[in-house]
């Protein structure tokens, strides 16, 4: 009987020196294959067996590094359009003074779509295959999402004022249940509720998510605690700080995604890992807005799990997740005073399962293991700035940039080819964007303090 | 008669809708031309000027910023060889456990070659077009950066122990005399003295280089108060802080290029700032071995010159000049707990000019300004993730990363065009890097602390 009858027919071979999983022990394999079929990793071989085992278009990477998609763990995609719109300023002024009155002027249909779309392209092209967004028009965002081929996880944002997305609480939780009902069965969008603050959504609204969020199994994704400002202000109004107030009306549980807690006692830590709540990690807005800075080292010891976002590109001012891996790496040594904390490989983690588990995403995706969704990038490492390679892991965090990513596939499907987006038009967005740039103009007040 | 009779042949007219000078009063124009002649910016002119008085083949960039080419103040270009090879490490374990070891082994003429040569790749391809260096056999850096059409300041390096390039401070001072004579009217290779510490040079080989420095007017680069401990054993060693035995030794003037400086009490600023000592800054190295942060606001306030530095790739682990901008102006907010502080200006400055100042280049290099080299630099913004521009300076400073960098040019000759290098062979270079990879090998005892 010849050999051949006993291979496997599969979609796509990946073969590469590096293939770093970020399973539970961190395993780095070398000279390894990916075997890819109806989306999903169905094998992880030596290359020298794959052959034996496996038939179907093989790509050979000889020079990269395979690595899980990114995920950003928290942002808002549509604010591509107000990228540099305000810099150099705190986050009070920067937000009441800049951010608001241009968001209540522009946003619209039309700026969401073309915002996240825009954000989508950068994304993509940075090696990031999910994204944990909280902004208006959510659907509009999952549904461009869907089409793209990006896996999303969308907040259904509630606020207390009324804009262009609804009058108040009542109508936001209301379009929240319809947008989460159409998205159910669509396999790379799920939702989460997402309240924007504490300080900025009053009790009653927080109760009926805490009630919908346990009864629908829907995370909470939350802005708390960013800056030491927002807490005191949030005692003098409340007699309490933010995350106790969480805590009264029962958020603080396993569904809470938190983001920033830049202010955190010992005792907040303790009871962030005693309850299982979800921290998001967005170093370079904290530093640029002066907020603070999370203490990572802290929670990771504590065994909080701790993921990594951008925040959006208003505060940041780009969705690159390589910088942020780098960024939180480095400033939780910082923070820390030891060289030797927020290593590589934590903030490789950070960066990607870790924000799987929070976004209740870590059954699909986050990192290389069979059963998973392919989402996959491949960094090149044949390059002056990559070379030579010691170490892959301490490479991608530490040495490289999202330039380096050349091919990402989302469940399976190639949506960077050659550092070239597959599913969207790079020059129309870019083009767009200028356009929203000539429309929107310059703030009233420029922002530079020079 | 013809108008064409007055209008001056030039070698190059580069325009664009931006043009950000650096000048004195951080002017931004917008769509300027610069007029280039013999490699120096003979006029800067609106684009709808330049033909009337000039001619010459004209590049019209129509979604460029054109930017001073950037400066590396403090670097150690041959240990590119050692990117990644030991992380997560404080200095002390890291130098005397990992990179002196790994240096004693291997570093020889041709280690320095083709270190340098793949460091001078990476640093064109991200727009940095001049380098303080520090290293050994600064002979072989010096002729390869002069034939690749680099700038660069070159550290002659003294320290107290035995290396492969000398057997002691008096060896390295005879060579150091030597090189900077051989290098004396090369235009684009300038030197310093480069004594590596206060703790690894004792006090009379300072005091020979106080003395040649002041001689010669050559300016002297050394690492100085980089880490707490270092401080704390030279006060138990010496009675002082190391930086005020350099004021004892005459060091303390505007010939000193102090690196690092994480650690600076009030009055050693105001000393600083009395003497014009220039600092380098040093955010991703300081924060990657936790040595501490520079306290760049206040230096600034101080009215210090704070120019901005990768260090080698071995603690960064890149020559990433865009990336260590971001990383100052983040940091130096967080350090200050003003979001105000460090802002997008300030530094692009750090940077640019506030590096030619250091290096006693500032009549030559660090701004775009008639009569300057033209070292220059194009910033592609039709790009998903430069889109939209509202302020061009926040761009470069926030949005951009070195993968923008689409043109570059040093004393008007053009060493990278269109993300291509000219003058430099990458493939070959990194080819060669992963050959030294496979004869180092690994190290002994891994650094991974996971």
């Amino acid at each position: 009987m010849s050999k051949v009858r006993y291979m496997q027919k599969v979609d796509q071979i990946l073969s590469a020196p590096w293939l770093v999983t970020v399973d539970a022990n961190d395993t780095v394999l070398e000279d390894h294959s990916l075997v890819i079929e109806s989306g999903i990793i169905r094998d992880i071989v030596p290359t020298a067996d794959v052959r034996e085992r496996y038939s179907g278009p093989e790509l050979a990477l000889p020079d990269h590094i395979l690595c899980p998609g990114l995920i950003n763990a928290h942002t808002h995609m549509s604010m591509n359009l107000l990228r540099g719109y305000a810099d150099d300023l705190p986050l009070k002024e920067w937000l009441e003074g800049y951010i608001w009155p241009a968001e209540g002027q522009w946003v619209d249909e039309q700026f969401v779509a073309d915002g996240s779309r825009l954000a989508m392209a950068e994304s993509l092209l940075g090696g990031t295959t999910c994204f944990n967004d909280m902004y208006f028009f959510p659907d509009i965002t999952a549904r461009l999402a869907s089409a793209a081929g990006m896996r999303a996880s969308i907040g259904l944002i509630v606020i207390d004022f009324p804009t262009v997305w609804g009058s108040g609480p009542d109508e936001y939780l209301k379009k929240a249940i319809a947008v989460g009902d159409e998205f159910r069965h669509d396999p790379q969008v799920s939702v989460t509720l997402a309240p924007h603050a504490p300080y900025s959504v009053s009790r009653e609204p927080l109760e009926k998510i805490s009630t919908l969020s346990a009864e629908l199994d829907i995370p909470v994704h939350i802005h708390v605690q960013e800056t030491a400002g927002e807490v005191q202000d949030f005692i003098s109004q409340h007699g309490v700080r933010p995350l106790q107030r969480l805590a009264e009306i029962g958020l603080v549980n396993p569904s809470l995604i938190a983001v920033h807690m830049t202010q955190l006692e010992d005792s907040e830590i303790a009871m962030l890992a005693n309850q299982g709540v979800h921290v998001v990690h967005c170093p370079e807005s904290n530093l640029k807005l002066a907020s603070g800075a999370c203490p990572v080292n802290a929670l990771l010891r504590a065994g909080v799990n701790v993921a990594l976002g951008t925040d959006g590109t208003a505060s940041n001012n780009d969705l690159d997740m390589f910088g942020e891996m780098r960024t939180a790496a480095l400033l939780g040594k910082h923070v820390a005073g030891d060289a030797s904390a927020v290593n590589a490989f934590q903030a490789l983690r950070m960066a990607t399962i870790n924000g799987a588990r929070a976004l209740g995403l870590a059954d699909v995706t986050g990192s290389l293991e069979r059963g998973k969704a392919a989402d996959i990038i491949a960094v090149d490492t044949a390059r002056v700035d990559m070379a030579p390679v010691y170490e892959p892991v301490s490479h991608v965090v530490y040495a490289a940039s999202r330039h380096c990513v050349q091919h990402v596939w989302v469940a399976g499907k190639q949506l960077v080819k050659d550092a070239q987006l597959t599913t969207l038009d790079a020059d129309a967005l870019t083009e767009t964007a200028q356009q929203w740039q000539q429309k929107i103009g310059k703030p009233a007040t420029p922002a530079r303090n020079n």
